[in-house]
């Protein structure tokens, strides 16, 4: 080993779904939405001046802040935004979890929080799902120094009510308890209005799901003043300027446009509803999704076998070989035309295996 | 204070230059470039299929890197790139400062240093400049768990030569050596050809200032393949896609048009040479520059006051308030006609001073 690299950070990096160059292939494994995004990020781009990108942009990000502020009916000091919702899931680790004691979150869930958990050296507690890969509250009334949960939970794509996050608020006054709604504009109900009665909760969300803008990098969170300032603090000690011009202004006009927004996410649900059913047909089960995924496992084919099957048809979905979940596959709802095709494959990898 | 704050990190962020929302200040504090970015980068944005936009974009930024290491005679595996060069320096220090050893770098330099090194946890000391406020090499022969010097330095401006870089790496094989060449295109010479003979070297660079892209968030490093891999793993536990797919195909148009680059930095030379002979005849003193900014102080008015004034008349330049620099001021090159109005605010600052 070269000397220097004795003084080299020791890490097990998040593996991240494949990016495939090849664009013939039907991406259903990295939960992108299958539309593209508000019209008038386009018109933005195409009327661009580019002289002001010899600016930096504002480091405080304020027009974006504020819209989101004023969608969400809260002061903009109390919005954070970042490079996607895992910058923003980096710095809130970094900001809120530099106590002693174990930070808690599920065993199945968003494989990320490990991995900021290993880097920032930050002790931790996975709490195993219930048999039925429900979250107990219950399970997390013991001392911890933070919580952070997904609702609708990644990849189970099952939600908790309101009243379970609020267990978690009452039992935990003096942690940090944050929910990580990536995926909570399918259909869930936010816990958004909790912000009122509790300053130890944060809520994030991204612009990579529901407002089809992964290849743009935004994501936000809110919080109490204080918890959003705190934030802004680390941010600042790690890049004082971290969005784009472009990116901020695109953002501001996603949000504005609510009307396609809405929709976009109605096409998306009502897929995934059909989905949820054709797939029962082919002999898959699996829980009821409030997410832009399903999470199905088939009665006779195991998980890998299906989809090393679905890759060979160029249809890609996400697998992990991880106890419970080995048998299952998450797969994003895509357009209709993709899930057509995905039902297809499907059918002709099991009527193969019938013969 | 509220029980969960009992967890927050405490820190002391970086304070960037202002951003003044009003267009018509001259904005010579950040060293932004005065010319727009290479024409190739409008057209991208004005044709840009935004639907492109709701895949990620590609976690390993592969076409940025190569086109870079094509530029720099380098295999891409040995090139990193981030959002801006703060990024990059960031997870550099998460990566190779990690020992238990004091991080070197000067006392007057970019003041980020100490702000990551405090995040992080890293132990640092700040080797005092010269009189004259040159590096010495023979200061960095002690023990040290890293090294990073801009090159030039800012905001004095000086650059040092390539023997003075080979005589640090060459009494300091156990430590990463990090040289910030954020200044460097504007006349002068890189240390790039270093990385033949040294693989504990890291040649950073920026998108923000010669490339006229600080509102595009781009920045790089080049080392051995073993430092970039290292990188790339600390990358991989804290963000999966940092840089935009606008971001990355922009920074590839950018490299390529080689003349309009070399153009527009020879434009800024000569404008900043003929700046160091206008103040002088009005009365500053300054190092030699080999940035794109001078660093002056004035022979009878006081920095801070010149600071003053020059904001009342709408003119941002940069000022500490700091032991050694207090009397300087540190002036971005601006385009002719800014140049011409800022020599105008200060004769008037001068003459009204003088009656």
């Amino acid at each position: 080993m070269k000397e220097w690299m004795k003084n080299v950070r020791n890490v097990t990096p998040y593996v991240a779904g494949e990016q495939p160059a090849d664009k013939n292939i039907i991406k259903l494994n990295t939960n992108e939405n299958p539309y593209p995004p508000a019209p008038a990020v386009r018109e933005l781009l195409n009327g661009f001046d580019t002289d002001i990108l010899r600016k930096y942009p504002d480091p405080d990000i304020k027009d974006l802040c504020a819209e989101l502020a004023a969608y969400h009916g809260l002061s903009s000091d109390r919005v954070f935004c970042g490079v996607g919702s895992d910058d923003v899931i980096s710095v809130a680790f970094l900001t809120f979890f530099a106590g002693k004691k174990k930070v808690l979150f599920p065993d199945v869930t968003y494989a990320f929080y490990p991995v900021w958990a290993q880097l920032y050296g930050i002790p931790y507690e996975e709490i195993p799902l219930k048999e039925d890969f429900r979250i107990d509250a219950a399970d997390y009334r013991r001392e911890n120094g933070g919580i952070i949960i997904p609702n609708p939970n990644a990849p189970t794509s099952i939600l908790e009510g309101i009243e379970f996050v609020e267990d978690i608020l009452k039992h935990n006054p003096s942690s940090m308890v944050m929910i990580d709604e990536a995926y909570i504009d399918f259909g869930g109900k936010s816990v958004l209005p909790l912000l009122e009665k509790y300053d130890n909760l944060l809520v994030i969300r991204t612009f990579s799901k529901s407002r089809s803008m992964a290849g743009m990098r935004i994501g936000y969170c809110m919080g109490c003043k204080e918890a959003i300032a705190a934030m802004n603090s680390i941010k600042a000690s790690i890049n004082s300027y971290t969005l784009s011009q472009i990116a901020i202004s695109a953002g501001v006009l996603s949000v504005k446009d609510d009307a396609y927004f809405k929709e976009q996410c109605g096409r998306i649900v009502k897929t995934r509803d059909e989905a949820l059913k054709t797939l029962a047909g082919l002999g898959f089960t699996g829980p009821e999704s409030a997410a832009n995924f399903v999470f199905v496992k088939h009665e006779s084919l195991p998980g890998d076998y299906i989809f090393e099957e679905l890759k060979k048809r160029r249809i890609f979905v996400r697998h992990w070989n991880k106890p419970r979940i080995a048998d299952y596959l998450r797969i994003t709802i895509g357009s209709d035309e993709e899930m057509k095709r995905l039902y297809e494959a499907l059918n002709d990898i099991i009527q193969s295996e019938r013969k």
